[in-house]
């Protein structure tokens, strides 16, 4: 048993060949993906594994897991996350966990919330959390297939995959070597989250990943003090999203203030709701269709 | 004179090496870097470069660089804007610009705003705005110095690079290859952001960058129906961050519904709040500060 951490480069500059002056050691290769970088990996004792992301970083995508894989839990589901974003991890701040992680022989062990939700995030790696993990792609997605095969995740119903912005490296490589059976999308009203949205949602089309629905996030705010409700961003636009895309809205999430104070001490998975609820429910209906209409699994 | 386009990949699935298989074409060398890709190249007609990041997505870099850039525009300095965010470009959305870029001989020509705003994007090369960019890093990165380099931007008191999330590829490259004079860093108040802005922070200063200052953006709102004041994200941060690190808080701003539907229809330059020229104040101070300050230039 020992702690795996990621060795960051020390405050000395940069090589000539423009690493850090002391490259980070990468992940050692606990067990290496069953059958190489760009094939699919085993989906092993997971029933289903679904990306969350929204190509548009800050729009909650890391809320919204954690929030459905609390209320999936509550409901009897085993659940597990996957933190993909490996350069700007949010997961274990908002459930309260800390590294490191360990191999005791099986893989590398999850760490688990008190609810116990299993999560891997590249958070639990750094020995400081304010410490940035300044990696190039190939080191980013390396761990990434690392996250997935050589975790002893056990057997889980739903396995969630906390996805970065962005259209690079981290969604190539998750669409390109894990066995996911879809992907949820999450966005605000503002028309620029519904542009970017967009352009990860064609990419995920263009991969043959199935789009399992869309999620509104920060819809609007009630006021606290005179309770008028306020569209911070603007009106809605979930619904032409997803008639565009022939997609369920799965759920639209208020700016819960809760949210808030519950994400910042580490407390996110005991905020209860009605519309995490309905999203829950919705989610769980989208993958059942989504995998029962499955013929052949890619 | 030819459009440049980003060949982007059909929907053809992807090749057994992981590429698309269409693998978009890299981004033509129309003047290769002064001295190659790990060296930082000429400042050539540009006073000052300044890079304006976060580490988190969705905090509003772009909407802060925009405003930043009319508002010190408005002020009499010639400024543009290089949007390295290459996988998600919100500039172009928020400035109502459209491509193609196209290359007269002097180099690529940024599109330029109706207030006189030069900009170059990735969104200009592709030839719909939904279509993402698919590409991992190396390409990403390229295209970076692409746009810092082979870029007629003529003589600039300022360019501001928008930075994308994250601390990979492309915060390296910039940091590495383009000669900044330094970076401001924005935050929204939850602790979560605090924490991500403070790895890019600490990324920055490990890479010798000099951190100029943090802005804090959507603060509060003030309700529009019983104007009481509302702190969406909790309790501000800003200062306690900025004391940390002992650098200056250039701004605050609220979250302003105006911006929202000035950003939905591409005329977010046309906003003005005093919030926004205290900001644009602070940061002319704290660029002079800077480059005043240093004796010898990296």
């Amino acid at each position: 048993m020992r702690p795996l951490y990621i060795h960051t480069p020390v405050r000395s500059g940069v090589t000539a060949e423009g690493g850090p002056a002391h490259p980070p050691t990468p992940p050692p290769a606990a067990r290496p993906p069953a059958r190489g970088m760009l094939q699919r990996m085993d989906k092993g004792g997971l029933r289903h594994v679904v990306a969350v992301g929204s190509g548009k970083g800050g729009v909650g995508k890391s809320s919204v897991t954690a929030l459905l894989a609390a209320e999936l839990n509550r409901r009897g589901q085993r659940v597990g996350i996957l933190d993909a974003d490996i350069t700007g991890p949010s997961i274990p701040k908002l459930l309260g966990l800390t590294g490191p992680l360990v191999d005791r022989g099986e893989g590398i062990e999850p760490a688990v919330s008190s609810t116990g939700i299993p999560v891997v995030s590249s958070q639990f790696m750094v020995e400081d959390e304010q410490t940035p993990v300044i990696w190039r792609g190939p080191l980013v997605t390396r761990l990434i297939t690392q996250f997935f095969g050589s975790v002893h995740w056990g057997n889980l119903d739903y396995l969630l995959i906390d996805m970065p912005p962005g259209t690079s490296d981290v969604p190539l490589t998750v669409f390109q070597t894990i066995p996911i059976d879809g992907m949820v999308f999450v966005l605000t009203p503002q028309d620029l989250a519904a542009l970017i949205v967009k352009k990860a949602m064609n990419m995920a089309r263009d991969l043959h990943v199935p789009l399992l629905g869309v999620v509104e996030n920060m819809a609007f705010i009630d006021c606290p003090h005179c309770h008028e409700r306020i569209e911070l961003f603007g009106p809605s636009r979930v619904a032409r999203v997803a008639q565009e895309y022939g997609i369920p809205v799965l759920g639209s999430l208020p700016v819960m203030p809760p949210v808030s104070e519950l994400s910042d001490v580490g407390r996110l998975a005991e905020h209860t709701a009605t519309e995490v609820a309905g999203l829950a429910e919705a989610f769980e209906h989208a993958v059942d269709d989504a995998t029962k209409n499955r013929v052949t699994v890619l």
